[in-house]
């Protein structure tokens, strides 16, 4: 197969590329995919069968349901496993959309299209609270959209910029009218310590594959004691909470990486994310970065180039071996400018000139260095291309 | 860690387990899970990216996304990757739910858990069609039923019986009508022949661990000129008809899995099955067959035992290492008979002494063989222990 043929050279290059686009996925961890091994081979079993074959499949799906609810400071049963962040999200804001019959559903402007396509498609009012040219919740904003909410969902931090949101600080206030609070903490689980009980939500989302877990498999929170009504019918399987024959393999992977996640290094994380934005900066004229930088996942730099497209540039950095992002990676091929930048008061020029480089513990400072190079020749290329000249410099916002 | 222990000694004993539960979920087959292994692995990236690594994904994904389709002669637009089967069905409902306003839900009374549950959880008048005796949907009934209806979901072959229902004559009636239908076709792929133009569905139903794909994947046919609403919202992948990142390994393991079953031998697989039922029928008396046998999976085997609680054969056969089930995987250790059986008319007490044996390629003649003697040692056994002697041999139905 002609396919065969592509992925063996490749594999040979994917050794060269310098993968800075953590945050659209990650790879598996060695030690995931061994952990994954032995039920994608011998330990097939229908976890509800009544042999004991498939009561190694329940036992191995309950240890790592008590692994991911660790990682989050949740009890074990309040873990349900889903097939993915969307599901989950999804889950999460149909539950509330179904159990809470009136008032507003509050989200941040900056969520991720599982939110804010969701709570659209819904015949309630949605209320999308302002951020702060930095990229924060507008917390005053937040405080007066809470009058007659229904619900709030309000990520922990944002996939594009990075930027972490002030969300014990808004759970308290909900909690405080008795209005339920979702996460979606896709971004932010495995890269800042998430503890559900200290930020005061009631549901909470995940998904493997952007923690080094494989893809195609999420987990939602439900705390204890919240009514919760399910999306998903059928078989009744996760207590009947979510229906559908669980994916063992995926769900021991999940829980893997988020062991693996317990012990991660989020310093050095941040010290590749520095040393490549130093790097950048004192090499390019004409760079800003977006999103408020003291409340920032260490892993993230989301930059603006001056006279630059990101598409162009996206081209040009492909070729020199570098994998990044303009804005989500479910935004990639969408010529609008992304809404979270909209959201952010970013003008459209320079959402279009923007670009995200996410890093994750497969990366090294030695890379850090070398993307850094690539993207000043890339943009340095650009700009003679694109013939306006290095210009003036300006730096938009920081 | 304890499980890796288990799993260790398990690894010795799974190689002596005749697993006959392959309608609950089916080992992957090892091209398979060859195939998948690079996705595991250096393919990664994710699908909507824009480079090069992420290209390859998307390319993998739709050679699978043809694959998937030649099984059931679609085109490759006509399918929508899933999580599974479970959301696949729910996914076909929910968009017949919301853009048929008016008129009721006709469903047979067969139908699996992720059906029924679906239609009875919403406010539509939901008619349940009954089966004959031996299990298949009765068509006068079902004829009557159209009358007044929104939408029909009806099941290709039931996965408790293994009973094939009359889905094209059925599918023509509704035609007639322009009454979409929807069919759950997850325990007849691999298993029988589908074409869906020949059976004429608007709508149809897959899980690739039905048929030696992997565990949290599935895919959803929507005849291509159907208004298809979409249930699960977000970053707009599939066509904006599935959102979340897509399952690479999944989604490939399924197209592999797709590819062998156009190779499947059915013929062998009937030549096993025949041979277990021939045997235990030879040696044990009171054993009915249920479901019509000449409307029937090739692997499937229900059967009633007089005098024989389920739950302890069950038991006895997992110490005698044959994996089996009784009814469907996700009814297991609920303690109510199965509403198939009762709507085939199957007193209870013949309902609890129901096993399924359901084979697959992975087994040989030589297990149907040991697979019968087991039967009939545990059998006798508890007829022994639960004091009823062997007594008359009724024949509940055959």
């Amino acid at each position: 197969m002609l396919l065969q043929v592509d992925l063996a050279a490749w594999r040979q290059e994917a050794k060269d590329v310098i993968y800075l686009d953590a945050n659209a996925t990650t790879p598996l961890l060695p030690e995931v995919f061994e952990a994954m091994l032995p039920w994608l081979r011998e330990g097939y079993a229908n976890p509800s069968g009544s042999y004991m074959a498939a009561k190694l499949a329940r036992r191995a799906i309950d240890e790592a349901r008590g692994q991911v609810a660790e990682l989050i400071g949740a009890d074990p049963a309040e873990i349900i496993f889903t097939g993915g962040g969307t599901e989950s999200v999804n889950a999460a804001l149909f539950s509330m959309d179904r159990l809470v019959e009136k008032g507003t559903a509050v989200v941040s402007s900056i969520e991720h299209s599982a939110v804010l396509r969701w709570v659209e498609a819904q015949p309630r009012v949605v209320t999308r609270v302002a951020v702060t040219p930095l990229g924060r919740l507008d917390m005053t904003a937040f405080g007066r959209a809470l009058n007659g909410a229904a619900y709030v969902s309000l990520m922990a931090a944002n996939n594009e910029t990075g930027v972490i949101q002030p969300l014990q600080e808004a759970a308290a206030l909900a909690r405080e009218r008795g209005i339920p609070v979702h996460s979606d903490a896709i971004q932010a689980a495995g890269k800042i310590l998430i503890d559900v009980r200290k930020l005061g939500v009631d549901m909470l989302s995940l998904s493997a594959h952007k923690f080094h877990g494989p893809k195609g498999v999420g987990a939602l929170y439900v705390r204890e004691g919240l009514s919760f009504k399910p999306s998903m019918l059928g078989g009744g399987q996760e207590l009947d909470r979510r229906s559908g024959t669980e994916n063992t393999a995926g769900i021991v992977g999940m829980g893997a990486a988020a062991a693996c996640m317990k012990r991660a290094n989020h310093q050095r994380l941040g010290e590749m994310r520095d040393l490549f934005e130093r790097n950048v900066l004192q090499r390019l004229t004409g760079v800003a970065i977006n999103g408020d930088v003291s409340h920032r996942l260490s892993n993230t730099s989301h930059l603006s180039f001056e006279q630059c497209d990101a598409a162009g540039l996206l081209i040009l950095l492909d070729e020199a071996g570098v994998a990044c992002s303009a804005g989500s990676a479910c935004m990639t091929g969408k010529q609008k400018p992304s809404h979270v930048q909209m959201a952010m008061g970013i003008p459209e020029t320079q959402a279009k000139s923007s670009i995200r480089f996410s890093f994750s513990c497969i990366n090294t400072h030695e890379e850090a260095e070398l993307a850094a190079a690539a993207v000043k020749h890339a943009v340095e290329k650009l700009r003679r291309i694109q013939g306006g000249g290095v210009g003036p410099v300006v730096i938009y916002s920081s």
